[in-house]
């Protein structure tokens, strides 16, 4: 098992930035982040995620106008905002990703199976993305508040990809932090049968 | 940032397993694994992921018939074995877990955006669960296939929780496990604007 401080910094005291210093992200942060994170499990290692790390002040100014208005100036002021996607032709490299089996075949032209398996595995990597961030030092502030259609348009236009959720990556600024929401306890929200 | 150490318990060596030793699980594990993941960011802190633990005899027997045949024996050998669901109901919940703001009126009557936000935070939540798992020890064994229909009807009438997916924990028979499946480069899946 891991020790009492990994588990501190991955759970127990790391938190939702809205605030973030000014330091800039290396993006050799990223790319390890990303080959932590693929390492997670998904069915049939399908991988749906895809990501845009939103970094120039080119294409932070595209997404302005796309986040909700609670969002968007810590977004602007993240150093990084990565776009968690989905790709809904994700089965096309299964042949790459899954190739003792013809796993492609389970999913082409299952429409309703091919949307709950790209939602839910690009959420599960999406989890990994964030707790991979955080095991390398980053702090991450996951949102969903965005209009949706208007970030396919403009960041996945001519791709299968439909966005998820964003994640803004840096290293935040605990000043600006809100008080830690309480948590369902166990007894609220699992039992054992 | 957390030691190599735990980058290999979480990430790099961690599997996804098939076979399991003849060893129980702890309750008290599965308890510290539930406090752990409840700590992950969700939407407005909905935490909208209900979790039932499979542990007994009784409890087994009413899943097996239940799994896709490729997963029925692992699942019936597993010492235990999560029912992820998520509560369409989460929002009755936000009073107490959002308590600085109205969060029940933003998804209350909102049913495409109820939806969405319980499968994508209930997801992100069994991912938090799953390396939690892994960080107390415990080996997983993620699984979508199985009548989540039937599921719901047998581990969760009378609620408005619906199964999203399960994992069987355990302790891991490395001999079982299936050679590692190739993983998307970065570049591959990932792009920096």
């Amino acid at each position: 098992m891991i020790d009492q401080k990994a588990l501190d910094i991955l759970f127990n005291d790391a938190r939702t930035h809205n605030g973030w210093q000014d330091k800039k992200v290396d993006r050799a942060l990223l790319q390890q982040a990303w080959d932590l994170a693929v390492m997670g499990p998904t069915s049939a290692n399908c991988e749906p995620m895809r990501v845009i790390f939103v970094e120039s002040k080119d294409a932070k100014a595209r997404l302005e106008p796309l986040m909700a208005e609670g969002n968007r100036a810590k977004t602007m002021e993240a150093p990084v905002t990565a776009i968690i996607g989905q790709d809904m032709e994700f089965y096309e490299k299964l042949p790459q990703l899954f190739p003792h089996a013809d796993a492609r075949s389970w999913f082409a032209g299952n429409d309703e199976l091919i949307k709950a398996t790209a939602f839910r595995n690009a959420s599960l990597q999406g989890a990994y993305l964030i707790l991979a961030l955080r095991s390398l030092g980053l702090d991450c502030g996951p949102m969903s508040g965005f209009d949706a259609e208007g970030v396919d348009r403009e960041f996945f236009a001519g791709t299968a990809v439909k966005t998820n959720f964003m994640v803004n990556i840096g290293y935040g600024d605990a000043a600006k932090l809100f008080a830690r929401s309480p948590r369902l306890a166990f007894d609220e929200g699992a039992s054992i049968l």
